[in-house]
Protein backbone atom coordinates (compact mmCIF):
# COMPACT_ATOMS: atom_id res chain seq x y z
CA UNK A 1 0.00 0.00 0.00
CA UNK A 2 2.00 3.41 -1.01
CA UNK A 3 2.32 5.58 2.70
CA UNK A 4 -0.69 8.30 1.65
CA UNK A 5 -3.15 5.64 1.66
CA UNK A 6 -1.28 4.26 4.88
CA UNK A 7 -1.70 7.40 6.35
CA UNK A 8 -5.37 7.94 5.41
CA UNK A 9 -6.19 4.62 6.93
CA UNK A 10 -4.71 5.78 10.22
CA UNK A 11 -6.36 9.01 9.90
CA UNK A 12 -10.06 7.66 9.57
CA UNK A 13 -9.56 4.64 12.01
CA UNK A 14 -7.99 7.54 14.81
CA UNK A 15 -10.81 9.45 13.63
CA UNK A 16 -14.00 6.88 14.44
CA UNK A 17 -11.87 6.21 17.59
CA UNK A 18 -11.98 9.81 18.70
CA UNK A 19 -15.50 10.39 17.62
CA UNK A 20 -16.44 7.78 20.20
CA UNK A 21 -14.32 8.46 22.94
CA UNK A 22 -11.67 11.98 22.66
CA UNK A 23 -9.40 9.80 25.71
CA UNK A 24 -8.94 7.37 23.34
CA UNK A 25 -5.22 5.48 24.10
CA UNK A 26 -2.99 5.06 21.25
CA UNK A 27 -3.37 1.30 21.87
CA UNK A 28 -7.05 1.87 20.69
CA UNK A 29 -6.67 4.00 17.66
CA UNK A 30 -3.79 1.46 16.52
CA UNK A 31 -6.31 -1.11 17.22
CA UNK A 32 -8.84 0.30 14.96
CA UNK A 33 -6.24 0.65 12.66
CA UNK A 34 -5.01 -3.06 12.43
CA UNK A 35 -0.93 -1.91 12.87
CA UNK A 36 0.64 -2.37 16.14
CA UNK A 37 1.28 0.61 18.36
CA UNK A 38 4.93 0.65 17.70
CA UNK A 39 4.09 1.43 14.08
CA UNK A 40 1.19 4.19 15.53
CA UNK A 41 4.43 5.74 17.44
CA UNK A 42 6.38 5.54 14.08
CA UNK A 43 4.11 7.96 12.63
CA UNK A 44 3.14 10.04 15.13
CA UNK A 45 5.50 11.00 18.51
CA UNK A 46 2.63 11.07 21.05
CA UNK A 47 -0.90 11.55 21.37
CA UNK A 48 -1.29 15.23 20.78
CA UNK A 49 0.71 14.76 17.48
CA UNK A 50 -1.98 12.55 16.39
CA UNK A 51 -4.62 14.71 17.27
CA UNK A 52 -3.11 17.25 15.43
CA UNK A 53 -3.17 15.24 12.59
CA UNK A 54 -7.26 14.72 12.99
CA UNK A 55 -7.78 18.45 13.68
CA UNK A 56 -5.72 19.12 10.67
CA UNK A 57 -7.66 16.77 8.45
CA UNK A 58 -10.67 18.06 9.88
CA UNK A 59 -10.13 21.77 8.69
CA UNK A 60 -8.62 20.37 5.10
CA UNK A 61 -12.31 18.39 4.55
CA UNK A 62 -13.63 21.52 6.08
CA UNK A 63 -11.98 24.15 3.81
CA UNK A 64 -12.11 21.54 0.46
CA UNK A 65 -15.96 21.43 0.90
CA UNK A 66 -16.15 25.58 1.57
CA UNK A 67 -13.49 25.75 -1.68
CA UNK A 68 -16.02 23.78 -3.89
CA UNK A 69 -19.23 25.43 -2.58
CA UNK A 70 -17.37 28.52 -3.88
CA UNK A 71 -16.59 27.65 -7.12
CA UNK A 72 -20.70 26.91 -7.89
CA UNK A 73 -21.13 30.50 -8.83
CA UNK A 74 -24.38 29.86 -10.67
CA UNK A 75 -26.35 29.35 -7.34
CA UNK A 76 -25.13 30.40 -4.42
CA UNK A 77 -27.77 29.34 -2.02
CA UNK A 78 -27.85 25.86 -3.50
CA UNK A 79 -23.83 26.00 -2.38
CA UNK A 80 -24.14 27.01 0.71
CA UNK A 81 -26.45 24.74 1.83
CA UNK A 82 -25.53 21.91 0.36
CA UNK A 83 -21.65 23.01 1.96
CA UNK A 84 -23.48 23.01 5.24
CA UNK A 85 -25.50 19.75 4.54
CA UNK A 86 -21.53 18.27 3.49
CA UNK A 87 -20.31 19.54 6.75
CA UNK A 88 -22.92 17.69 8.88
CA UNK A 89 -22.50 14.90 6.85
CA UNK A 90 -19.03 14.29 6.92
CA UNK A 91 -19.40 14.42 10.73
CA UNK A 92 -16.95 17.63 11.41
CA UNK A 93 -18.62 19.41 13.88
CA UNK A 94 -18.49 16.26 15.72
CA UNK A 95 -14.99 16.10 15.97
CA UNK A 96 -14.49 19.30 16.58
CA UNK A 97 -16.90 18.85 19.79
CA UNK A 98 -14.89 15.63 20.67
CA UNK A 99 -11.96 17.15 20.46
CA UNK A 100 -12.45 20.48 22.24
CA UNK A 101 -9.98 21.23 24.92
CA UNK A 102 -7.53 18.32 23.54
CA UNK A 103 -5.76 19.97 20.87
CA UNK A 104 -2.87 22.28 21.65
CA UNK A 105 -3.09 24.75 18.47
CA UNK A 106 0.27 25.15 16.56
CA UNK A 107 1.10 27.50 13.74
CA UNK A 108 -0.06 25.12 11.24
CA UNK A 109 -3.35 24.65 12.88
CA UNK A 110 -3.57 27.81 13.31
CA UNK A 111 -3.41 28.92 9.89
CA UNK A 112 -5.86 26.32 8.74
CA UNK A 113 -8.26 27.81 11.19
CA UNK A 114 -7.54 31.26 9.54
CA UNK A 115 -8.32 29.88 5.41
CA UNK A 116 -11.43 28.07 7.29
CA UNK A 117 -12.73 31.19 8.56
CA UNK A 118 -11.66 33.67 5.27
CA UNK A 119 -13.25 30.86 3.12
CA UNK A 120 -16.15 30.56 5.06
CA UNK A 121 -16.90 34.46 4.89
CA UNK A 122 -16.41 34.83 1.48
CA UNK A 123 -18.63 31.79 1.06
CA UNK A 124 -21.19 34.06 4.13
CA UNK A 125 -20.88 37.29 1.70
CA UNK A 126 -22.21 35.04 -1.84
CA UNK A 127 -24.91 34.16 -0.18
CA UNK A 128 -25.52 37.95 1.05
CA UNK A 129 -25.17 39.33 -2.10
CA UNK A 130 -27.28 36.94 -3.70
CA UNK A 131 -29.82 38.39 -1.53
CA UNK A 132 -31.25 35.40 -0.38
CA UNK A 133 -29.30 34.67 2.84
CA UNK A 134 -30.61 37.02 5.34
CA UNK A 135 -28.12 39.83 6.35
CA UNK A 136 -28.71 39.54 10.20
CA UNK A 137 -26.26 36.29 9.78
CA UNK A 138 -22.64 36.23 10.96
CA UNK A 139 -20.17 33.30 10.62
CA UNK A 140 -20.40 32.96 14.64
CA UNK A 141 -23.59 32.13 13.99
CA UNK A 142 -23.56 29.46 11.35
CA UNK A 143 -20.68 28.21 13.88
CA UNK A 144 -23.70 27.58 17.00
CA UNK A 145 -25.95 26.67 14.30
CA UNK A 146 -23.42 23.83 13.14
CA UNK A 147 -22.75 22.85 16.42
CA UNK A 148 -26.35 22.20 17.51
CA UNK A 149 -27.37 20.45 14.76
CA UNK A 150 -24.44 18.38 14.86
CA UNK A 151 -24.87 17.36 18.23
CA UNK A 152 -28.24 15.17 17.65
CA UNK A 153 -27.46 12.01 18.54
CA UNK A 154 -30.43 9.39 18.54
CA UNK A 155 -27.62 6.45 18.90
CA UNK A 156 -28.38 5.09 15.45
CA UNK A 157 -26.19 6.54 12.87
CA UNK A 158 -28.02 6.49 9.86
CA UNK A 159 -31.25 7.90 11.67
CA UNK A 160 -29.09 10.66 13.23
CA UNK A 161 -27.90 11.65 10.24
CA UNK A 162 -31.50 11.57 8.69
CA UNK A 163 -32.66 14.24 11.72
CA UNK A 164 -29.23 16.34 11.36
CA UNK A 165 -30.85 16.92 7.34
CA UNK A 166 -33.93 17.60 9.01
CA UNK A 167 -33.42 20.28 11.30
CA UNK A 168 -30.85 21.99 8.74
CA UNK A 169 -33.52 21.92 6.18
CA UNK A 170 -35.58 24.01 8.76
CA UNK A 171 -32.91 26.14 9.82
CA UNK A 172 -32.13 27.08 5.94
CA UNK A 173 -35.77 27.93 5.99
CA UNK A 174 -35.53 30.25 8.13
CA UNK A 175 -31.78 31.49 7.35
CA UNK A 176 -33.68 33.01 4.11
CA UNK A 177 -34.01 36.96 3.99
CA UNK A 178 -37.57 36.43 2.66
CA UNK A 179 -38.19 34.19 5.60
CA UNK A 180 -36.94 36.93 8.42
CA UNK A 181 -40.41 38.57 10.57
CA UNK A 182 -38.04 40.70 12.38
CA UNK A 183 -34.61 41.16 12.79
CA UNK A 184 -32.64 38.13 15.01
CA UNK A 185 -32.60 39.77 18.22
CA UNK A 186 -29.67 40.18 20.66
CA UNK A 187 -25.93 40.37 19.22
CA UNK A 188 -24.41 37.04 17.82
CA UNK A 189 -21.84 34.77 19.51
CA UNK A 190 -18.47 37.18 19.84
CA UNK A 191 -15.22 35.38 18.88
CA UNK A 192 -14.40 35.67 22.44
CA UNK A 193 -17.06 33.29 23.33
CA UNK A 194 -16.74 30.71 21.32
CA UNK A 195 -12.81 30.80 21.88
CA UNK A 196 -13.85 30.74 24.92
CA UNK A 197 -15.93 27.81 24.98
CA UNK A 198 -14.03 26.09 22.63
CA UNK A 199 -10.67 26.32 23.40
CA UNK A 200 -10.28 27.63 19.99
CA UNK A 201 -10.87 24.41 17.85
CA UNK A 202 -14.64 25.25 17.43
CA UNK A 203 -13.08 27.10 14.52
CA UNK A 204 -12.51 24.29 12.83
CA UNK A 205 -16.34 23.96 11.87
CA UNK A 206 -16.28 27.95 11.50
CA UNK B 1 -42.39 31.14 56.67
CA UNK B 2 -45.20 29.10 55.73
CA UNK B 3 -44.43 25.63 54.52
CA UNK B 4 -45.44 26.07 50.68
CA UNK B 5 -42.90 28.39 50.54
CA UNK B 6 -39.79 26.68 52.18
CA UNK B 7 -41.18 23.70 50.07
CA UNK B 8 -40.88 26.18 47.00
CA UNK B 9 -37.39 27.39 48.38
CA UNK B 10 -35.82 23.61 48.58
CA UNK B 11 -37.17 23.05 45.35
CA UNK B 12 -35.40 26.12 43.57
CA UNK B 13 -32.32 25.33 45.03
CA UNK B 14 -32.20 21.12 44.52
CA UNK B 15 -33.23 22.72 40.77
CA UNK B 16 -29.93 25.45 40.63
CA UNK B 17 -27.71 22.87 42.25
CA UNK B 18 -29.00 19.74 40.09
CA UNK B 19 -28.65 21.95 36.79
CA UNK B 20 -24.92 21.88 37.70
CA UNK B 21 -24.38 18.78 38.99
CA UNK B 22 -27.13 15.99 38.30
CA UNK B 23 -24.69 13.48 40.77
CA UNK B 24 -25.24 16.16 43.13
CA UNK B 25 -25.55 15.18 46.85
CA UNK B 26 -28.77 15.73 49.15
CA UNK B 27 -25.69 17.46 51.68
CA UNK B 28 -24.95 19.94 48.25
CA UNK B 29 -28.82 20.55 47.17
CA UNK B 30 -29.13 21.08 51.94
CA UNK B 31 -26.49 23.35 51.42
CA UNK B 32 -27.68 25.56 48.80
CA UNK B 33 -30.81 25.57 50.27
CA UNK B 34 -29.81 27.10 53.41
CA UNK B 35 -31.24 23.94 55.63
CA UNK B 36 -29.26 20.93 57.50
CA UNK B 37 -29.14 17.91 55.32
CA UNK B 38 -31.36 16.03 58.35
CA UNK B 39 -34.06 18.54 57.63
CA UNK B 40 -33.57 17.93 53.82
CA UNK B 41 -34.40 14.07 54.32
CA UNK B 42 -37.48 15.05 56.35
CA UNK B 43 -38.72 16.41 53.35
CA UNK B 44 -37.44 13.73 50.77
CA UNK B 45 -36.50 10.55 52.31
CA UNK B 46 -33.96 10.01 49.63
CA UNK B 47 -32.49 12.01 46.57
CA UNK B 48 -34.53 9.59 44.10
CA UNK B 49 -37.98 11.06 45.80
CA UNK B 50 -35.98 14.59 45.78
CA UNK B 51 -35.08 14.10 41.65
CA UNK B 52 -38.93 13.00 41.09
CA UNK B 53 -40.18 16.12 43.00
CA UNK B 54 -37.85 18.34 40.91
CA UNK B 55 -38.96 16.40 37.80
CA UNK B 56 -42.54 17.11 38.62
CA UNK B 57 -42.12 20.72 39.30
CA UNK B 58 -40.43 20.99 35.97
CA UNK B 59 -43.65 19.47 33.98
CA UNK B 60 -45.58 21.78 36.03
CA UNK B 61 -44.22 25.01 34.63
CA UNK B 62 -44.14 23.26 31.11
CA UNK B 63 -47.74 22.62 31.23
CA UNK B 64 -48.49 26.15 32.99
CA UNK B 65 -46.92 27.75 30.03
CA UNK B 66 -48.65 25.50 27.77
CA UNK B 67 -52.36 26.28 29.22
CA UNK B 68 -51.46 30.28 29.37
CA UNK B 69 -50.64 30.15 25.77
CA UNK B 70 -53.48 28.01 25.53
CA UNK B 71 -55.86 30.56 26.38
CA UNK B 72 -54.37 33.44 24.40
CA UNK B 73 -56.83 32.90 21.46
CA UNK B 74 -56.41 35.97 19.65
CA UNK B 75 -52.61 35.64 18.12
CA UNK B 76 -52.03 31.58 18.18
CA UNK B 77 -48.58 32.16 16.66
CA UNK B 78 -47.41 34.51 19.05
CA UNK B 79 -48.77 32.19 22.35
CA UNK B 80 -47.34 29.51 20.76
CA UNK B 81 -43.83 31.25 19.95
CA UNK B 82 -44.05 33.02 23.47
CA UNK B 83 -44.66 29.55 24.75
CA UNK B 84 -41.51 28.19 23.54
CA UNK B 85 -39.74 31.17 24.61
CA UNK B 86 -40.60 30.82 28.33
CA UNK B 87 -40.09 26.91 28.27
CA UNK B 88 -36.34 28.29 27.09
CA UNK B 89 -35.80 31.21 29.52
CA UNK B 90 -37.18 29.24 32.28
CA UNK B 91 -34.19 26.71 31.60
CA UNK B 92 -36.65 23.53 31.60
CA UNK B 93 -35.09 21.41 28.62
CA UNK B 94 -31.60 22.17 30.37
CA UNK B 95 -33.08 20.47 33.83
CA UNK B 96 -34.93 17.53 31.57
CA UNK B 97 -31.27 16.86 29.99
CA UNK B 98 -29.62 17.12 33.14
CA UNK B 99 -31.98 14.37 34.55
CA UNK B 100 -31.60 12.22 31.90
CA UNK B 101 -31.26 8.72 33.21
CA UNK B 102 -31.14 9.20 36.55
CA UNK B 103 -34.90 9.70 37.40
CA UNK B 104 -37.29 6.31 37.86
CA UNK B 105 -40.79 7.80 36.71
CA UNK B 106 -44.12 6.62 38.83
CA UNK B 107 -47.24 6.97 38.01
CA UNK B 108 -47.53 10.52 38.95
CA UNK B 109 -44.82 11.41 36.75
CA UNK B 110 -46.64 9.40 34.08
CA UNK B 111 -49.25 11.18 34.53
CA UNK B 112 -47.79 14.75 34.10
CA UNK B 113 -46.20 13.19 31.47
CA UNK B 114 -49.15 12.80 29.59
CA UNK B 115 -50.84 15.81 30.28
CA UNK B 116 -47.53 17.66 28.74
CA UNK B 117 -47.82 15.78 25.78
CA UNK B 118 -51.38 16.70 25.59
CA UNK B 119 -51.49 20.20 26.19
CA UNK B 120 -48.36 20.15 23.40
CA UNK B 121 -50.68 18.90 21.17
CA UNK B 122 -53.27 20.95 21.23
CA UNK B 123 -51.26 23.82 20.93
CA UNK B 124 -49.80 22.73 18.08
CA UNK B 125 -53.25 21.86 16.84
CA UNK B 126 -53.67 26.03 17.33
CA UNK B 127 -50.26 26.90 15.76
CA UNK B 128 -51.10 24.51 12.80
CA UNK B 129 -54.98 26.06 12.71
CA UNK B 130 -53.86 29.05 12.27
CA UNK B 131 -52.12 28.44 9.33
CA UNK B 132 -48.91 29.76 10.42
CA UNK B 133 -47.01 26.29 11.58
CA UNK B 134 -45.78 24.40 8.82
CA UNK B 135 -47.27 21.57 8.63
CA UNK B 136 -44.75 19.15 8.42
CA UNK B 137 -43.38 19.70 12.22
CA UNK B 138 -44.49 17.54 14.56
CA UNK B 139 -44.25 17.74 18.40
CA UNK B 140 -41.28 15.23 18.73
CA UNK B 141 -39.91 17.98 16.49
CA UNK B 142 -40.46 20.39 18.88
CA UNK B 143 -38.91 18.33 21.80
CA UNK B 144 -35.66 18.02 19.55
CA UNK B 145 -35.75 21.84 18.44
CA UNK B 146 -36.17 22.59 22.56
CA UNK B 147 -33.19 20.58 23.07
CA UNK B 148 -30.75 22.01 20.36
CA UNK B 149 -31.45 25.57 21.85
CA UNK B 150 -31.56 24.45 25.47
CA UNK B 151 -27.76 22.87 25.17
CA UNK B 152 -26.40 26.60 24.39
CA UNK B 153 -24.27 27.78 27.18
CA UNK B 154 -21.16 30.30 26.40
CA UNK B 155 -20.66 29.90 30.30
CA UNK B 156 -22.45 33.37 31.02
CA UNK B 157 -26.07 33.07 32.26
CA UNK B 158 -27.31 36.67 30.82
CA UNK B 159 -25.41 36.22 27.65
CA UNK B 160 -26.47 32.08 26.54
CA UNK B 161 -30.11 33.12 27.30
CA UNK B 162 -29.48 35.51 24.83
CA UNK B 163 -28.08 33.55 21.94
CA UNK B 164 -31.00 30.85 23.29
CA UNK B 165 -33.65 33.58 22.08
CA UNK B 166 -31.73 34.78 18.60
CA UNK B 167 -31.72 31.17 17.61
CA UNK B 168 -35.27 30.15 18.79
CA UNK B 169 -36.33 33.41 16.71
CA UNK B 170 -34.24 31.80 13.69
CA UNK B 171 -35.96 29.08 13.89
CA UNK B 172 -39.19 30.21 14.28
CA UNK B 173 -38.76 32.41 11.51
CA UNK B 174 -38.11 28.37 9.76
CA UNK B 175 -41.14 27.01 11.46
CA UNK B 176 -43.54 29.13 9.70
CA UNK B 177 -45.59 27.82 6.74
CA UNK B 178 -44.80 30.85 4.17
CA UNK B 179 -41.13 29.95 5.36
CA UNK B 180 -41.02 26.63 4.18
CA UNK B 181 -39.14 26.26 0.33
CA UNK B 182 -39.64 22.49 0.78
CA UNK B 183 -41.36 19.54 3.24
CA UNK B 184 -38.75 18.77 5.92
CA UNK B 185 -36.41 15.52 4.95
CA UNK B 186 -36.95 12.58 6.37
CA UNK B 187 -39.62 11.65 8.94
CA UNK B 188 -39.55 13.36 12.25
CA UNK B 189 -38.61 11.43 15.48
CA UNK B 190 -40.25 8.43 16.66
CA UNK B 191 -41.61 8.30 20.40
CA UNK B 192 -39.05 5.72 20.40
CA UNK B 193 -36.26 7.25 19.23
CA UNK B 194 -37.08 10.11 22.31
CA UNK B 195 -38.18 7.64 24.88
CA UNK B 196 -34.72 5.17 24.07
CA UNK B 197 -32.34 8.27 24.16
CA UNK B 198 -33.28 10.09 27.40
CA UNK B 199 -34.98 7.29 29.17
CA UNK B 200 -38.47 8.91 28.76
CA UNK B 201 -37.55 11.65 30.94
CA UNK B 202 -37.78 13.87 27.64
CA UNK B 203 -40.95 14.16 27.49
CA UNK B 204 -40.93 16.75 30.02
CA UNK B 205 -39.93 19.03 27.20
CA UNK B 206 -42.69 17.77 24.78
Amino acid sequence: MPPLNADRAVLIAAREVLLRDPRATMAAVAEEAGMGVAGLYRRYANKQALLRAVAADNYRRYIAFAEAALSDTDDPWHAFTGFLSQVLDDGLPRLTLALRGEVDLDQGLLDLDKLAVDTTNRLLRGARGSGILRPDVTRADIVVILEQIGRIDVGDDVRSASLRRRYLSLVCDGLRAEAASRRLPGPPPHEAELIGRWSGEISSVS
